[in-house]
């Protein structure tokens, strides 16, 4: 593949690195990265997830082509603010937080016009975080969500679509709010409900005799309160408005189902036999590539 | 190993197939099994479920030493009643349902008291279910629940112990409220929020540009609402008041989550650090036995 020049990876944790491994599989970038710990810099390179690290934002701001943000949310923000002092007009700049309209508005802010911001969420994770669970086939087959922002060329988003398809995800163009109001339904509220009732049962007097017989249900069930808490945190922190909306919706529906369950009989059973279908109807949904 | 008799299997789904798969893997024992459906019942003995399927409960409790029931949950009084009339004195009857007390009560009304009852419930499972789904190692490392009924002798519970170890699960005697208790918490609440989480997205009118964004997160957090409809119904109305106040719990949990996430910063980050590290303790303690 020709060469299509220099793209720095902001931050080598779980989503960096998987990047870095998968745009290296791609070929055709020279893939730089920077982290601000010395150790996850070594392991990126021995991992193979960059071609080279670098120690500083400046070093990875310097003739590139491309730079995506895959720094904790929250820190996003001071860093958009140096790199607006750092790059060339014509970079693109990116990035992977799993919410958009906050990192939209400081991005707007914080980069001159010539430099496109385009937004980006890939679907993918796992509730192990690090480098060390990094994989270059991270991304197959997941949605890349991308959004515009006002400064950015169709050129710079081709260049994006071209870069999510690169590495197998099938990108989804959409606006900020929105891309925030859907995943804050299947993704945010997932997590708050999974740590909830972890925290529960452990706070529960009954604990120490409930531990040994939880099973696979329940490790199911709390698997993403294993996540990041600096992560999660950022997330409901900047998708606080419609998370709150999904978290008053769900606690209503846990409402409606006690009051099944208090009548008990058919509409009860009717109620799981619904929840199964939908399941199913979005699973053989997704099989089909929907 | 030595023969030990006859073992009738009534109901021949996920756990009652498991659970002749895994006691002729044992061996030592004749394994009958009976299900109302003559295709399940030939699929028991291709599969090498049972060594042999009867077309009838009688000829199930026909020369048994020990008959488990493995049926649906509120299918089992009718059976109770009949097995009552059939079983000779000293015939050791056990099930496997995720609820006790209600089983419990059950068969005392139904057994004369010289035949003893044991409730069990080996905490092992599955969101698919049916007999096409058993494994002959369904049960190992699995806590099974052994609650003595008042007409268990010790030789009787000694018989029970030996059967659930035998099939490598590791058996564990308590009370039948007791049990239901513990269970609602870490096994029918989160049954119930899965189901509440499904519904809830399913419902909503985004759903349609949600669902192929929904990823490996939504799919775990949804995994219990695919059980059985009717098994979920039987486990709420047999365990109401448990569930109903863990519930409860729950919902005042969300509510405070939604103050966190309103309140934002530190406090938030702690509430999911701290659910986190109950997690891991407890995962911690599955792997050290516990």
């Amino acid at each position: 593949m020709e060469g299509r020049g220099r793209l720095a990876i902001i931050g080598l944790g779980l989503i960096g690195g998987s990047l870095g491994m998968a745009l290296r599989r791609v070929g055709g970038w020279e893939v730089v990265g920077y982290s601000r710990s010395k150790q996850t810099r070594s392991l990126a390179v021995k991992l193979g997830a960059v071609d080279r690290a670098v120690d500083t934002l400046e070093e990875a701001a310097s003739g590139v082509t491309v730079v995506i943000l895959a720094v904790p949310i929250l820190a996003m923000e001071p860093i958009l603010a140096q790199l607006g002092r750092l790059l060339l007009p014509g970079t693109l700049v990116s990035d992977v937080a799993s919410t958009k309209a906050q990192v939209m508005a400081w991005a707007q802010a914080s980069l001159p016009p010539q430099v496109p911001f385009i937004g980006g969420h890939p679907m993918a994770g796992k509730e192990v975080y690090g480098i060390e669970a990094a994989e270059d086939d991270l991304f197959l087959g997941c949605v890349y969500c991308l959004v515009p922002g006002p400064s950015a060329s169709p050129q710079a988003v081709e260049q994006m679509l071209s870069l999510a398809e690169a590495i197998g995800a099938r990108p989804l163009i959409l606006e900020a709010s929105r891309h925030d109001e859907l995943v804050a339904g299947i993704s945010h509220l997932p997590l708050v409900a999974s740590c909830a009732l972890m925290s529960l049962a452990a706070r529960s007097t009954l604990w120490p005799e409930m531990a040994p017989l939880a099973a696979s249900g329940f490790r199911g069930a709390t698997r993403l309160a294993s996540g990041s808490p600096e992560m999660s945190g950022d997330i409901c922190i900047t998708n606080r408005e419609a998370l709150l909306s999904w978290l008053d919706g769900y606690i209503q529906e846990l409402r409606a189902y006690a009051g099944l369950i208090q009548g008990g009989g058919e509409a009860l059973r009717a109620a799981f036999l619904r929840a199964k279908e939908a399941r199913e109807a979005w699973q053989e949904g997704k099989r089909k590539g929907g």
